[in-house]
């Protein structure tokens, strides 16, 4: 079992360090210390365990240190700053690990964009040696890009033609889109095995400069003094950020909390407990039906009621809605990795509405507070880690459920609803301010805008509604899928649950990949619409992981033998 | 080898008939004339010689019967419009020829909507009888679709269902995007294998209109004559098209020909001559390296400098424009399909530049004859050929080539370009005012702005440029990719095409289909790259062809057997 929950103080591979405003993300990884058995991590390659740390590095940097505004990652290693994914995992993991991890990975790069976007910290990456692979993919990650010129250090993506794979974590999306080079160089630099260095990398885009071994630490230090005391602008901002979610150009710094690097709060571990057949965090709960392969996602609407910033940062991360996504975030990567076999996920809130919207309202009321605003991206990455989760979400709509404002997104993100249609009981859903906009999905629209392509007005019409809707005004406002009746209930889920469950798993992972995200694409969607597409099909050629293929053959005296038909 | 030119005197499957300004097309498909053996076209089911026609049918009325503004498709079979794509066939096909027919059958769709969108032509699916699977992906293709209601006839995608695959002709994508059906109905849809009938077939926006038999005929032709006596807006329209090439709405009715229906040139068969190691049409020629996995794609230039509207008509079909990007097409289709180990094309070109850039000059001049404007479409409909083509693209620029204007396009399309740099000979290219936008990518962008997304002014700064560049001024303006010298010209070359053969093909059309289509996206490029690559990857799952994956055990005794973990 995969555990996705760790600390600085338990980490293995990486260095967090904190001097003033600058946060300090060293790489150093334990060979050793491997998630699975048959491969060393050398040369700081990663597996799942080294990403996993550098996402809750970068999470815990914006709720524990929100004074930091430069972020350096860089190398303890000589002469390498990262040699990307290792290919021994990769070339012994199964498939389905593969697109996981690749996911995973995929999304802790994009949560470095959102902070950088949203909070204004600029992440630098200091290539101290070769980033090689996910090592570049990494630093193009990054805002900026500097390139230690010792005559040996290069940046380079070798996975066409050293493993015949793709640099599928957004490296040839980022390339063009972000970085905006020139295809015919991208096209160049991406089957270069031994890649560019210093002057030619700066010159086609791909570093935004280089410095000699000598001056490089230096430059550095000058970098992140300019970007600590002032909003300097910087050459990579210069070249263009691709649209991020909500296609907003990055946010201006925000106010720096009061009263310095005291004024974080602390994320402490998640708890819950496990049965074989359940998980239960404190306001989230797993529930396993593996044989019929689906589980039941619960959220329990929290308790109380706070209002103001003071009495929210005196909570710290048992805010229910801190609290309640991060455990929410933890079910969904949970489910992905290992649970397999659960193909589907029915979505069941429990819980007063009144108070799922009074936290609405105090996230609204207080959103110019860092750690409120901070508190609403999270849980705009959490919904975008389950529009992106290869599995079918239902949502289930019953009396005493409260799909109400935050919750009410759970709902839009899934693939279906159904709402009980009985007079005789209390069954409703509302929506909040939050609904708005606060959550846009990778494509930069707002769940209700994606599902009203066709009718914008019926967005503008469920806003401007008061209060709740019952089943039948939800029906109409087309806010729900099925409203089926106290009869035909029980009948009626339980069918759509045994039919979800017997279909292709394969299919549906590509027919909801598909219908998810109607409307404009963005950076983001294209990494997990069309490179990750094209990747995981690689993934899958007798090319890339037969016997005779370039990934199973990789350091091996054998050489890759191709089937050349293009296709 | 499968040939791709044909004529409404051969078609097998279709019939085509005219009345005045109708034009209908008449699905009538014969069982035993299949392009492979294995399988029978029942129930107007289509394999790619059916596309084959039908793309030439399509191809046909815009320049054989300019003077058709509605296209009517239905039926000729009872109680069926379209069973789609044939299963046994593509149960028994490689995946590579799956892969190549779903391109070519998503290329003619496109091309309705290309027709629909410029020459303003509605294209009205007349469902006499259900429309199942890819049946249901022609009719979404077009402007309208009306639905017979007998009791019976449905629309259906029944692929997730019942074949473990995905409706990968455009089906899902236009479903949300181009007709907006919500996401949770469209989710429905999809896995409900009996469809939707006439009613809530119209309630969730899967058809325009359903209308009784005994009054489906009349419905039909009330809308036909509403369309050719003016042009009515229509539903369809109505929800909003997919944004296509340039993000163009459609355009207005462009004026008839004068003449009436004589006016139409008539489209001749492509003459060609073809050896073992070579296939020469009178414009376009290709040779095959085939040991060495390459192919030189030779186009020349025009002899003759025709200038009037009048002078062009005359020549008709001959017209260099349309002869040689007709070639091209054609030799396009030969490649992919026929050659599929040749993994690189080095485009060449040959003759008098000025004959090129005169060419441009008349087309631009005579924009607004029907004839031109048809001719500059087909143009960049074969350039977009070349886009999604899955082979890799140099092109050579040497003395006596001609990559001018129009020919330009395809140094732009290309992934790499090399220029000879020797002072003592005359290299050059050269844009033309048909760069500026004529020929826009599937991403809506000219190559041009594609190349310079960086730095747009130097796409400004080329079309300002007074005459041809030579390989500096070309190297400087950013318009090539390398300017070897003649020392190193033929040495470099050679291994640019040693090096490209050697890559793994799968890579490298994963790379391709990156990098090719940096900026936005529109529902074009999600078809070739979100819904084809998931259908991509689920064509080789176990799933889908394994022994017991339910493409395989389709129509047999046998059960699919899934693998229940999801990916």
């Amino acid at each position: 079992m995969i555990n996705f929950q760790t600390s600085p103080e338990q980490y293995k591979h990486w260095k967090l360090s904190f001097e003033g405003s600058l946060a300090k993300l060293s790489m150093n990884v334990t060979e050793d210390e491997t998630l699975a058995d048959g491969y060393k991590l050398k040369l700081n390659s990663y597996d799942l365990g080294v990403d996993i740390e550098l996402a809750d590095a970068i999470q815990r940097i914006r709720f524990e240190h929100p004074e930091v505004r430069a972020v350096v990652l860089t190398s303890l290693k000589p002469r390498i700053f990262c040699a990307g994914a290792n290919i021994y995992m990769l070339g012994t993991s199964s498939h389905a690990f593969k697109v996981n991890f690749c996911k995973f990975t995929n999304e802790t790069r994009c949560a470095i964009e959102d902070d950088s976007r949203h909070s204004g910290r600029r992440y630098i990456a200091a290539l101290n040696g070769t980033a090689s692979g996910g090592g570049y993919e990494l630093a193009i990650a990054c805002d900026e890009i500097y390139l230690v010129d010792d005559g040996n250090s290069a940046v380079s993506l070798p996975e066409v033609p050293l493993l015949g794979v793709l640099p599928g974590t957004g490296g040839l999306t980022r390339l063009v889109d972000k970085r905006k080079v020139r295809r015919d160089r991208a096209d160049v630099f991406s089957t270069l095995a031994e890649g560019l260095k210093g002057k030619r990398a700066k010159e086609w885009g791909l570093i935004d400069d280089t410095f000699p071994t000598s001056k490089f630490q230096e430059a550095i230090d000058n970098r992140v003094a300019q970007i600590v005391c002032a909003d300097f602008p910087s050459p990579s901002r210069e070249r263009g950020q691709g649209r991020g979610p909500g296609g907003a150009k990055p946010s201006p710094l925000i106010p720096l909390p009061e009263g310095g690097e005291e004024s974080g709060i602390k994320l402490n571990p998640l708890e819950f407990e496990s049965t074989d057949d359940s998980r239960d965090y404190k306001y989230v709960s797993l529930k396993f039906h593996r044989d019929k392969r689906y589980a039941d996602l619960g959220v329990r609407a929290p308790d109380d009621r706070p209002t103001t910033a003071d009495e929210i940062l005196k909570l710290g991360d048992a805010y229910w809605p801190l609290r309640a996504y991060r455990e929410l975030d933890d079910a969904l990567l949970h489910l992905r990795v290992n649970e397999p076999e659960i193909g589907l996920v029915c979505i069941r809130t429990e819980g007063n509405m009144v108070n799922v919207l009074a936290v609405d309202k105090a996230l609204t009321a207080n959103r110019n507070n860092w750690l409120i605003r901070e508190i609403i991206w999270m849980m705009g990455r959490v919904l975008r880690r389950l529009d992106v989760t290869a599995k079918s979400f239902f949502a289930i709509v019953e009396p005493g459920s409260c799909f109400a404002g935050n919750l009410l997104e759970l709902l839009l993100a899934s693939d279906r609803s159904y709402m009980l249609n009985n007079p005789d009981e209390t069954v409703e859903i509302a929506l909040s301010e939050l609904n708005t906009g606060a959550f846009p999905m990778s494509n930069g629209l707002m769940r209700l805008e994606s599902r009203f392509l066709a009718e914008p007005k019926k967005a503008y019409e469920a806003f401007a509604h008061d209060g709740p809707f019952d089943t039948e005004a939800a029906e109409v406002a087309g806010l729900i899928t099925f409203a089926p009746d106290d009869l035909d209930w029980e009948d009626e889920i339980r069918l759509a649950i045994e039919e979800r469950t017997s279909l292709s798993p394969d299919a549906l992972t590509g027919m909801e990949a598909s219908l998810r995200f109607a409307g404009p694409e963005t950076m983001d969607t294209k990494i997990y619409g069309r490179l990750t597409a094209w990747q995981n099909w690689i993934f899958q050629r007798p090319n890339a992981v037969g016997p005779n293929g370039a990934l199973t053959n990789y350091g091996k005296p054998t050489q890759a033998q191709f089937d050349y038909k293009r296709t």
